[in-house]
């Protein structure tokens, strides 16, 4: 046991192994199954074979479970930006920011199913996965103004971007073939210059 | 008196001219000098001269006041997709469709900037701000399928060319010397092209 797992134990209480993973799997299939509303943190609990107590140590509520991967979708998107080579174009920067993304939802692609199911059965979730996605694009533009970006440029790079994530992400959870959401995502990117070019 | 209007008269009651215009405008001057929750329908009707009765002729609740001009523009923007030119390219009717979108708030400039300000202060309304702008979306991409254009392109466009409209409309309410908002919405789209012909 590393030193860093043993101050862990110490700080949180009884430490129990990828708690907030367990929590978030448990929750999932309780919520497609059950409903999201008819779910209760003591069942989630309970299936994760863990308390109460340590589900609110990592959420503040049975929907948090659902939207903590959005804050770090969001960190991971900004950073790409923010690295991305000097010379390279506002469109360029958000794309290889989106594609980052694709990578990390691809490795979760299960939970991003279940997800992506309970979300679209309840109106206020929608609604809550619209806000977070139109928070996702000012963050984005925030980072290409801080490349020094001018501001026209960068919203609508940032907006554009969003755009063609959330329509690969459709595609890629429908595709009865599954595809790599990044090579999704480049395909849609090519059409955009195409569709585009016609202005 | 016309026949159309008599009839109008049988039909609905008590005949008050411009009913809808007055309610309309009597409660974007109270949402904004008492904010949307604490305005009751009664001092709505009251300040219009009408009476509640009136009102729930044309509104089903104080809120449907701030959206019922999204149906109107949703019909607008779908008509002028399907009626472009045989030979326009997707984005070219979408561009057409938000342009004139861009025209029908010109002429409700005021309504548009009060409108703005009690949507802004209010996260619910934002909320379903945000989901009247995605169904815009939907009806476009599907006028651009009745035209034969192919699935993705047609998300592509429609989805563009929301956030063409969203970021002109944010530029038209908040410029100093204010522009026709379709003068906007063609820069921005001069400006989109350059930026997409980047990838």
């Amino acid at each position: 046991m590393s030193v860093s797992v043993i101050n862990y134990h110490r700080v949180m209480g009884r430490w129990e192994p990828n708690a907030r993973g367990r929590l978030t799997q448990a929750a999932l299939e309780l919520y497609v199954e059950r409903g999201f509303e008819q779910t209760t943190v003591a069942e989630i609990a309970k299936l994760a074979g863990l308390t109460q107590r340590t589900f609110f140590r990592y959420f503040s509520d049975k929907r948090e479970v659902l939207f903590w991967g959005s804050a770090q979708l969001q960190e991971l998107l900004v950073r790409t930006v923010l690295n991305a080579e000097e010379s390279a174009a506002p469109i360029i920067a958000v794309a290889s920011a989106i594609e980052a993304g694709a990578e990390l939802l691809q490795e979760r692609r299960q939970g991003a199913l279940l997800r992506h199911r309970v979300i679209s059965a309840n109106r206020e979730l929608q609604e809550r996965e619209l806000i977070k996605l139109a928070l996702l694009g000012e963050a984005i533009t925030d980072a290409l103004r801080q490349r020094g970006v001018p501001e026209i440029a960068a919203r609508l790079s940032a907006e554009t971007g969003i755009t063609v994530f959330k329509i690969a992400f459709e595609r890629w959870i429908v595709e009865s073939k599954p595809r790599e959401m990044k090579a999704i995502v480049d395909e849609l990117l090519n059409e955009l210059k195409v569709v585009t070019g016609e202005i």
